[in-house]
């Protein structure tokens, strides 16, 4: 079955998010948005289906978190979930484990980009489960 | 005389942006977004009025812009303007001299940051003047 993907950001959607697609659970596309190498500042646009998070996981640089559509929620280890809308900025520090995703009845859109990237590593852990994932975004 | 400051993007307008005013041709406002020193990626928003622009300039870390609201305009020393909407991203090689602003008909905001930033360093040029500013929004 075609997935409809309605427009809820003024950035590219991209294409199918088929190499972090492991560590997410429920569809997504990416958009990488900047190529320049002198530059050395990654930026993609991320666009989740309603429903769709991605795993526990942390960055060894942190990550900021650029909100451009839809809702979403933004959860650290051991801490109440965020509810997100266009316009908010997200600053995650090193190493911290999280995960974010769209809301259950939403699509969800957020530019990404990493502190110390020519350093940057990232540890995927294990999925959100449904029941954390009810629990976080009710 | 009060501006009417329009609601043209989903992120905060900020104060009036007097630390660079000095830098910049017209009135704008600055938003800074990020504060997490461990993340070291600078992010704020910045506004121009209609017909505001910046010097010409360099960062020697390069810089994104990513267009969040309005029409604006990025030039290269050399070479045309090119027209900016929401959804754009521009990414500005180290040491690339360069102006950006608004149209002249529409105010303009854009979320900046910066390559390398923990050893960025901005050189202020000249100004715009009518005549460059002219030809290139034409």
């Amino acid at each position: 079955m075609e997935t409809t993907i309605p427009t809820i950001s003024d950035f590219p959607l991209g294409e199918p998010n088929t190499g972090y697609a492991q560590y997410f659970s429920g569809k997504s596309w990416l958009a990488p948005l900047t190529s320049n190498k002198d530059l050395n500042v990654p930026l993609s646009n991320v666009t989740f289906e309603p429903g769709c998070r991605n795993n526990w996981h942390s960055h060894t640089g942190g990550q900021l978190l650029i909100v451009v559509g839809g809702v979403g929620y933004y959860q650290e280890r051991g801490k109440a979930a965020v509810r997100l809308e266009k316009g908010d900025v997200v600053e995650i520090g090193p190493n911290i484990e999280h995960w974010h995703g769209a809301a259950p009845d939403s699509w969800f859109a957020h530019l990404a980009t990493n502190g110390s990237p020519s350093t940057n590593q990232n540890t995927w852990l294990e999925p959100v489960s449904d029941e954390e994932y009810a629990a976080a975004v009710k």
